[in-house]
């Protein structure tokens, strides 16, 4: 079966995916996550899509959710419509989860807050006359309201009220003036939040006065060069006294870059940002903030600091206005950080009716749940095998990754930039086991049958794909094992078993803490990359999900930098992520003897399996 | 008559007066001002010395006042005590103003207050554990209570609680952490608190544990080298662009070695050093904190400021420790700065039962009145003639300057040091013109009258002291017109009128502006280095104070230097500072047409006299 084109409006992105897939999932291919509050069941009509031309296939219950009129339009439910040939696509901005109304909205009733700390007024004063000879500071409260003034504001005063005509602009944050401008700059009120990625970072400018996204832009966190991963970096400072400050000014440039890159994309001076708010794990705020990461690198990983930071982003050598603040996201532990907060302040993970457990999976994956108000947060080292690493044929997401498989009775796999397949993602791994243990490929423990076990029922297309060598049995995925063979090696299913069980475990022991079932459970929000592009059904019956109906699995998106923007944009939502952290629970499960036993019956495969997702 | 000498202990100041000079006075002259809330009339028994031997003189009047007790061990009221020939005196601290009581607790019942801002506390952690993963900053404000921490002390934070063994010295500064330090330091809280004249910068160092104060220290101001008066420093900063600067710099110079000198007498350390307090006038304050005074040299005289700064002293280069605050007193007005409130916040000035007016006279006179709860406040640019300048034969009170002339009869004089007079100072100009006005050698206009037109029963001893020239009399005060002759010549007599005018003019404008009489005028208060050494009834016949009996002048002392001190010592202090500073009303006169009527009818000199101060 071979791959064919989608095309996305208006954006023009495109993407090859086998026919049957349905246009959901396919957006999400390209980063177009849509909302889906009913968990693609086809009930809600939010994923609404506009198809222009090419062939597809939809679902009937479409003709229940969507009006006659909007099918006339061409308007299909992208959860329940297939493609089926090269087609183009419309997508409206009000389907798209970037939106970011969906959580706020949709399911919670709530509005976005466009609320900034930090506001402008304008002002013109009257010159002093020998009967009006108020100070320059009092002349301005008098006309603006009675604010804090710095040193530094009140040294520019005289000049600049004399040299303009006593009008200009005040910055403000809060009953703080930030900044006194030149003429009348009231419509400049920009901000940039940034999600600070162990490997990318994210920065994305907003008018603050609307509220209106007005650029992207992402790059490589420039400390890659110093370490992939959080561990090392913080070696890194422990064994050279220089290391902190050398870190810390490779990522502010890295930010710099990015800042600059949106100023110049929305054509918008530096000068005019006066607000910063930035997302990240602990290592790497603290590393922003130049606070000595070294004991989150040692049991038992203690943070500096968790309250959220507001700092002079001047000082840190950030190019925005000399007066803008940089918010800092509050931290919950040493591994549990504030990119977790901004996520639960996104989910407004308090706000749901029933229990809710919101997961991040990852490198470290980040697992919160909230129960009758009671909040509980925990972390497990799943290990970089869901990134394809420690994979023998493993890789990232990339060109020729095999990133999803069904098992079918024979094999079929999807290839991104529809080539032959050169390795796996880590979708695939999770799709590969998932569909090995519902064809009793594989056994509960983890184990690749040979041909002499596996049920004789089975058909011989798959048979032929259990290679034994060496007292083991590999599992043929792609190719031939004489020509551009890839495989599921039994050593890989292991290292599955390893992530798999380390986020498992901390799931069950925070469930067993908080005294839920996991069928009490009312959702589970999949937060960050990953979890967006993996197939929940396949997730659930491998045990990295819990056993709950596809309904209440939800993809929420990257939470961490919509929680960013919340908290950029408005002083309420600040509040709220402290007021998250303050009440989280930290259960720290690195020395856990409970957590030691977990992990080993965790590593079992469940043998239920559960109701299929009908958008997979 | 030749002059004895008094010798105080436990000081060793030494003095030459005059036999029959008061020893209130005589103590005066060497700086010790001593407590007369009774204003000199011998009732109160506030300015209690114990005469250790020699030669006194004292008035019945004390029998009445003393205890049997006290008179029998050798006590006596300073101000009903006569030196008669050389003496040595022991002045306990209890009578001393500087004991600084004297208003707050004897007039108001008010008690000192010690409640500085900054506090410390001792702490001594439990080290992390795998079940106690709390930040750092959690772990310490669990220990402290809930405190706001720069990004400057989370980063000492991690290495010193580490380093230390998880204890040491948290330094507070209201909800504020300023530093944590190794070891106990609990003990050593200190601040210091500047006058900073125009002249001469004094500062004092404070225990802020205790209030006691452990050393003074006072220097030239350095700035002197840039001009003489704030005029002519203004002048220099508005010709040049870097003279702001390089004011600044001279300025926090001479504090620094001020507080260098300090920490040496007291052997403490810079870093103990947590809290500065400055008072000064307009230009002083804001050239010291940066601040442009250029507008403060031209109508209408506008300050950048008026509400009390708080600002980092290490960024003003201050060597105090790193996290210690600077307090800038509140000013009312471009000529009636932050020394006129702090002399206000140590008068207590709105807390007296009847009208107070608050007097500080110098080159600028500034004065304060407060009626009713009403403050009104205004400054008289009465020019350098009470120091002495412009005055033929003028000089600041130094060895050889009269500093006190009776006239009655004959001259009296009395020269500092005891030598050949080379000059007179501001106190004996005004003790000469009140003289010359009663013994009717000068008329009402100031016009000093001829041998002709002078009464006929003068003494021939006043009669030979008019030397008519050039169609002017001059008064022959010291010497003889051969030998090392003094003169008071008319064109002084006018100078005078000049000073004297402008402050009465001012005091008359705020009285009427208040609908006060000056004989409903409950309080006279004399703040300033000048003001302590008039003769309050010399200076009531000239019309430089208000007619009001002896009783209701008081000498407050060095209000501005005192005020510094209550603000250092008390955040409630500074709060009242800015009260009192909100409350006033501003009134400048620079343009005002009624101050220039008022200034013409205020240059003759009153035709009446009042009672006569027996202590003088």
């Amino acid at each position: 079966m071979s791959e064919v084109q989608v095309t996305f409006q208006p954006s023009g992105q495109r993407v090859f995916v086998l026919p049957g897939t349905s246009l959901l999932e396919a957006a999400g291919r390209v980063g177009i996550i849509l909302q889906t509050p009913c968990g693609g069941a086809g009930t809600c009509g939010k994923c609404l899509v506009k198809v222009i031309s090419g062939d597809c296939n939809a679902a009937e219950s479409c003709d229940d959710t969507l009006s006659d009129d909007l099918i006339n339009q061409g308007y299909h439910l992208a959860c329940q419509t297939k493609v089926m040939g090269e087609l183009v696509v419309d997508i409206p901005e009000e389907s798209m989860f970037e939106s970011r109304q969906q959580i706020l909205e949709d399911d919670l009733g709530a509005e976005l807050e466009v609320n900034p700390v930090v506001y402008k007024k304008y002002f013109k004063l009257d010159a002093p006359t020998s009967t009006d000879d108020r100070s320059d500071e009092t002349r301005l409260m008098d006309a603006i309201g009675e604010v804090e003034v710095s040193i530094e504001q009140l040294r520019c005063m005289p000049s600049l009220m004399r040299n303009n005509d006593w009008a200009g602009t005040a910055v403000l944050s809060g009953d703080r003036l930030l900044a006194v401008e030149q003429g009348d700059t009231s419509g400049k009120v920009y901000g940039v939040a940034f999600d600070i990625g162990t490997t990318t970072v994210v920065g994305t400018l907003f008018n603050l006065l609307t509220g209106a996204e007005l650029a992207v832009e992402s790059q490589m966190n420039g400390q890659i060069a110093h370490g992939d991963d959080v561990i090392s970096r913080i070696l890194k400072v422990r064994e050279d006294t220089v290391a902190l400050a050398e870190l810390q000014r490779v990522i502010v440039g890295t930010a710099n870059d990015i800042i600059s890159s949106l100023c110049g994309k929305a054509k918008i001076e530096h000068d005019h940002i006066y607000e910063v708010a930035i997302a990240g794990n602990a290592t790497m705020q603290q590393i922003f903030c130049g606070l000595n990461p070294a004991a989150l690198g040692e049991v038992p990983f203690v943070q500096v600091f968790d309250r959220s930071l507001t700092l002079q982003a001047n000082k840190l050598g950030l190019l925005v206005n000399v007066g803008a603040d940089l918010f800092v996201m509050p931290q919950i532990g040493g591994f549990v950080g504030g990119d977790t907060v901004a996520g639960m302040v996104a989910a407004r993970i308090d706000k749901w009716d029933k229990p809710v457990l919101l997961v991040d999976i990852g490198t470290n994956g980040e697992i919160v749940l909230c129960h009758d108000g009671k909040l509980l947060a925990t972390s497990a080292a799943a290990g970089p095998a869901f990134e394809g690493a420690r994979i023998t044929q493993g890789m990232r997401a990339a060109a020729g990754a095999i990133e999803k498989v069904i098992i079918n009775g024979d094999v079929e796999i999807n290839v991104i930039g529809n080539v032959t397949p050169v390795g796996l993602c880590g979708t695939a791994l999770i799709d590969a086991v998932a569909g090995m243990l519902r064809a009793g490929v594989l056994d509960e423990t983890g184990r690749i049958l040979s041909t002499d076990e596996v049920d004789s029922s089975m058909s011989s297309l798959l048979k032929d794909r259990l290679i034994e060598r060496d007292g083991n049995v590999d599992f043929l995925l792609a190719g031939t094992v004489e020509k551009n063979p890839i495989y599921i090696y039994q050593k890989d299913v292991r290292e599955l078993q390893l992530a798999n069980g380390a986020i498992r475990a901390a799931v069950n022991i925070l469930l067993r803490r908080a005294g839920v079932d996991p069928a009490d459970l009312g959702y589970v929000l999949l937060a960050g990359a990953f979890g967006n592009f993996i197939r929940r059904s396949n997730a659930r019956r491998i045990g990295l999900l819990p056993q709950v109906a596809c309904g209440a699995i939800r993809f929420i998106g990257n939470a961490a930098s919509l929680g960013a923007k919340l908290v950029l944009m408005s002083s309420n939502e600040r509040q709220y992520a402290d007021e998250l952290c303050k009440r989280t629970e930290h259960i720290d499960l690195s020395l856990d003897s409970e957590f030691q036993m977990e992990f080993g019956m965790a590593m079992i495969f469940p043998d239920d399996d559960f109701d299929a997702c009908i958008d997979e």
